[in-house]
């Protein structure tokens, strides 16, 4: 634990390798004496949650933000999650990237996280549009209803920072799991992608 | 002229009121005279698009991104288009909103806009993932393909900042519109709208 420990970070299509200090470990074990701006958003954004109060989705056996399971914590995406300098982009918009991780502090792993990403429009009393994206939950540590904490987590987010409007897409097998938490399919809208070759240079 | 003008950016479900100065109206018209920073994104982006030999969309009659009609230009958004303190937060999130919009010169009104919102990943060694959003023309200058001058701007702006991936979402009436502009829809993929009760507050 006094040195660097690999950390995962996984998505549906890719494995990313980041490496964690022993520090920042040490900063999130005693998250007091951690300087929020090493966060992307906050950390007390997660601690006003009051999760007893506010939460709507059902846990058999019950597990809470603030317990989801010995050894794990729930916490902000750090700047030194990741050592990129092209994601300084992402910790320089402000109230954009509300990126939480569940980390095992037994291994100093990041086991799974979720994106809420806040569009500001020009409309709508410059409103907030929400976009829950890059859910993930390690292998391992499946069965523990952490996806469903950290897409509950997201969504208690974006109603605390006042999106207007969330979604998310999503495969066919896992419509039943964000029904279950709040989510519809609107069937007037639809969802298109651009092809790639409109991507490519000439 | 010398006043300010009213101008009204269109949106699906909103009419949206600003003014533009007459400085600003000036500024337009002698872009080259204009400070990047009052814009939303660099208007070089703009300049720099070769649409005789990048675009792929046809129009018929012809019309360009530097001649959409008369009167008319095709400039990024811009921070006098609108008055808003809480929107200082699309102005500093670096190379993250490209609102374009379609000005009539004769009038100053704003007659068209499209938003593509760009979202860093901290996977795809931070790649970029495009949405294009919020396409509007106003009803006087339908009829000039003008809306499909700003979908196809906006995408060849997600090619030039390098996005990975870009989507939208629409109704079903616009779905040829948009095929024709190289969007496709995945079956496998779902959109699903989180329930406004879960953004209530308690």
């Amino acid at each position: 634990m006094n040195s660097c420990t690999l950390c995962i970070i996984w998505t549906y299509d890719n494995v990313y390798d980041v490496h964690i200090s022993s520090a920042l470990l040490s900063r999130i074990l005693k998250m007091e004496e951690s300087n929020p701006k090493d966060f992307i958003y906050d950390p007390k954004l997660l601690q006003e949650i009051d999760f007893d109060k506010e939460h709507k989705i059902q846990y058999n056996p019950p597990i809470s933000l603030s317990k989801p399971a010995p050894n794990l914590v729930v916490r902000p995406f750090s700047r030194q999650d990741i050592n990129k300098a092209q994601c300084d982009v992402m910790f320089s918009s402000p109230k954009s990237y509300f990126i939480t991780v569940i980390e095992d502090t037994s291994t100093g792993q990041i086991v799974g996280n979720a994106t809420l990403h806040v569009e500001y429009k020009f409309y709508k009393k410059c409103g907030l549009r929400g976009r829950i994206e890059d859910i993930a939950v390690h292998e391992k540590y499946r069965g523990k209803q952490l996806g469903k904490l950290l897409v509950e987590v997201s969504t208690l987010l974006a109603r605390r920072v006042g999106c207007f409007r969330v979604s998310l897409h999503c495969f066919a097998k896992f419509i039943p799991f964000y029904s279950e938490q709040g989510f519809y399919i609107d069937e007037l809208e639809n969802l298109m992608w651009l092809k790639d070759s409109y991507l490519e240079k000439n």
